[in-house]
C-alpha cells in the first residue's frame, strides 16, 4: 500500500518554511549574469518565476504531498559570491501539513532555471559542465504556530 | 524578489466574479455554428468545457495567482451578434483572495478553442486570418461579502 | 452553459470514499508479477505511485471535478487472483464535495500502469491483448460525517 | 531501476489503436441523457472533449509512457444500451512506441467524465452507486506499418 | 464524434506564425511599469516567462490542439502607448500543423499575467477594473515553406 | 524579448545525457530505508517512478526548455553510503537539442521524493532538518552523434 499521510484529524496550524540552495557556476558566468549579459535574458527574474510557478505544482510532483492552498510564497535568486547563485524560497500556509517540500521544490527549479539559461557559457570542449552544480538545497527555517480559523 | 502576495492574515470572503469576452469572426462562420456545421464539432460545447477546466489551472499559468478551492464556476459560450461569440465565466470562492485571473482564463481559453475550431473557416488565400479577433476580454462583476466559516 | 455545482453554501462535512477496480491478466503475466519477473520493474509499485500522483490531479482531467485539498490518500494494488490485479483506492477530505471521481481516477490510473508495464507479455502474435481488460471499476464506500471546523 | 524502454534504435513505423470502454448506468439514467436531462450538460458531449484532453497527457499520468507526438485523435461516447454507454477512442502518431496507453487512457477519462455529471442520478439512499461501473475497457485494434519518413 | 484532425498524411513543412495582442491599462499604471514601481516586481518580465511557459502547454489547454515540439518561440511585451501593453508572440515549428494557437496562447497569458500583477493599481472603488481589457489578439503573421527532413 | 533558442536550422542528432545527484541522510534513516522500514513505503521505487514522471514535464518547469520527445530514460536511486542516497538519471532523445535538464529534473526530483517521504525521521526537535541536504547534483556524461533519420 501507498499512501500519503491522513491528516484530517491534525489541527490547522500557520506554517512557514524557508529553503535555501546553491548553484555553483564559473565565475565568468555570474559576471556575465551580473552584466546582464546572458542571452536567452536575466536568469535572475525567470528563475525567480520559474520557481514561483513550480512550487504550486509540489503535489503533482512529489507523491505523497497534499494540494495545498498556500497563502503566500516568494523567490529571491541572488548572486551569493564570485562564482554562486543563491535561491531563497519562503512558503506560507494555514492548514494540518508542512510546506517545506514546496519550498524545495521552488529553490530548486529556481536554480536549475537559470543553469539552463547559462549552461552555455558553462560548457567545456567536450560539452560538458566541469564547474556547474546544484547544492547544497536545504531547509533553513520552520516554523507553526497554533491558529484560531477565521 | 518574486512573491506572490502573502494573505494569511486576510479575512475570509465569500468571493464572486463574472468575466466577459468577445471572439470576432465571419458572418459565415456564425451560420456555420449555428447550423452545427463546424467539421470538427460544435465549438460552443467544446469551449464551455475546455473553459471550465482552463480556469481551474489558472494557479499554473498566472505565476502570481493562488491555489484557489472554488466553490463553484460556470462557462457560458453564445452566439452574440451575426459577427461575434462571446463568452461570460462566473467563478465563486470562499477564501482569502480574488478569483477574477480565474474567470478571465475560463473566458480566454473557452474563446481560444472555438478559434482553433473555425479557423478553417476564417483563413483567406494566404492562410490568415484578417477577421478574427480575441477581445475586449473584461471583469463584469465583482463581489465580495462577509462569511462566517461553517 | 457548463457549470460546476456551485458549493458555497453546503455544509463542510468529512468525507470519505473507497473505489475498487480490477484489472484481467494471464494468469503467466500474473506469475511474472509475483516472481519480480517483469522488464520494467514492479507493477504493483509503479501502480501504487502513479495512482497516488493522478488522484491529486482529479480535477484538471475530469471537467465538473472542484479542487480539493484532500486530507489524505491510499492506493493499494495487489494480486487479486489468479488472473487479475486489484486496485483499492482510499480518500479523504474535509469539504463540501464528496470525493468518488478522485478515488475511481485513482484506481485507474494505478492499473493502467500495470497494464502499460505488462503489456509485452499480453501481446498475442498480431499485437493485441485478447485477454487484458480493465473493469469492474466501482464505488465500494462512501461516508459523510458531519464535522465542527477547527 | 525504472526504466521508459530506449527506442532510439527501433523503426519509425504508422501506428493505429483503437480502444472501447463501457460504463454500466441506470436505465432512468441512459433515458435522461437521451432526451438531454442532465442537470450539469451532456455527459456525451462532455466526456468526447474531457477524452480528447486527457489523452494527449497520458506520458503525464503512466510512469512508462514516452512523450508521443500524436498525428491525430478522435473520440466518441455514445448510448451503447438501455443501460451502458460505451467511448471508442482511434489514436494514431508515426514514430517508434504504440499508442494503446493513449487510446486507454482517453477511453477511460471519456467515461469517467460521464460518470462524474450524471452521478446525482445513480445515488442510492446511502449515497453509494450500486448499478454503476466503468468496464470493461480494452484494445480493440493496433496496426503498424512501415514507413518512410516525408 | 470529437476528433483531432488526423495528419499522419499531411507533409512535413516549417511553420511559423506571431500573435499579436493588447492589454489596456489606464495611463498611471504603466507610468508605474515604466519606473518600476509595480509591488509584485516586474510586469514585462514575469508576463513574457509565463507566456513562454503557456504556450508549451497548448495542447493541454485547446483540445483540438496537436502536441507540438516547437523549434523555438519567443514572448516580447512592451509599453505600446501611454495606456497599454502589448505582447508579440513567435513561435515556430517543423511538423504537419500550424502553431498559430501556441502564439495565441502565448500572447493572452503574457498580457494576463501582467494584469494580474498591476491590477491592484486598476481598481476602482467597487473593486472593478473599468479601463482594463485585454484585446485585441489576433494572428499577425503566418507562414509554411516546405522542407526536406534531415 | 525572452526566447527559447530556435533550433529549426539545427542538424537532428542522437542525445544522452546522464545526471547524477546525492541526498545526505542520518545514518539511522538510511538504515531505515535499508531495512524498508520507512512509514510511507519505500523511498528508492517511489522516487525512481517520481523521478521518471517529472523529466517528461522538463519544458513545463524550465521556462526555455523545449517539449522534447525522449527517446528513452532510466532512473536509478541507490544508496550510496552510510549517510545518502544517490540518483542516477540518464535520458535520450534524437533531436536538435541536449537533454541535459531532463535528466536534472529527473534526479532531483528522485531525490526531493525520497526526502519527503523520510522527513519524519529527520526532524530534531525544532522540526529541522540539520542533516538533510540535497546535493551536488551534477551533469556526469554527455554524448551527442549524428544520425540520418529513419
Amino acid at each position: 500500500m501507498t499512501r500519503q499521510r491522513f491528516v484530517g484529524h491534525k489541527p490547522i496550524t500557520a506554517r512557514r518554511c524557508v529553503a535555501v540552495g546553491r548553484l555553483h557556476l564559473r565565475a565568468s558566468t555570474v559576471q556575465a549574469i551580473r552584466r546582464g549579459a546572458v542571452a536567452k535574458g536575466d536568469p535572475i527574474a525567470a528563475g525567480e518565476i520559474a520557481g514561483l510557478l513550480a512550487l504550486k505544482r509540489t503535489n503533482e510532483l512529489i507523491p505523497h504531498c497534499h494540494i495545498v492552498p498556500l497563502s503566500g510564497s516568494s523567490v529571491t535568486v541572488s548572486i551569493a559570491g564570485p562564482r554562486s547563485l543563491s535561491a531563497k524560497v519562503e512558503v506560507q500556509a494555514i492548514g494540518p501539513t508542512g510546506v517545506e517540500m514546496e519550498a524545495l521544490v521552488g529553490a530548486t527549479v529556481a536554480l536549475l532555471t537559470a543553469w539552463d539559461m547559462v549552461k552555455y557559457l558553462e560548457k567545456d570542449a567536450r560539452g560538458l559542465y566541469p564547474e556547474t552544480r546544484l547544492g547544497p538545497v536545504e531547509v533553513q527555517v520552520k516554523e507553526k504556530r497554533p491558529r484560531k480559523p477565521k
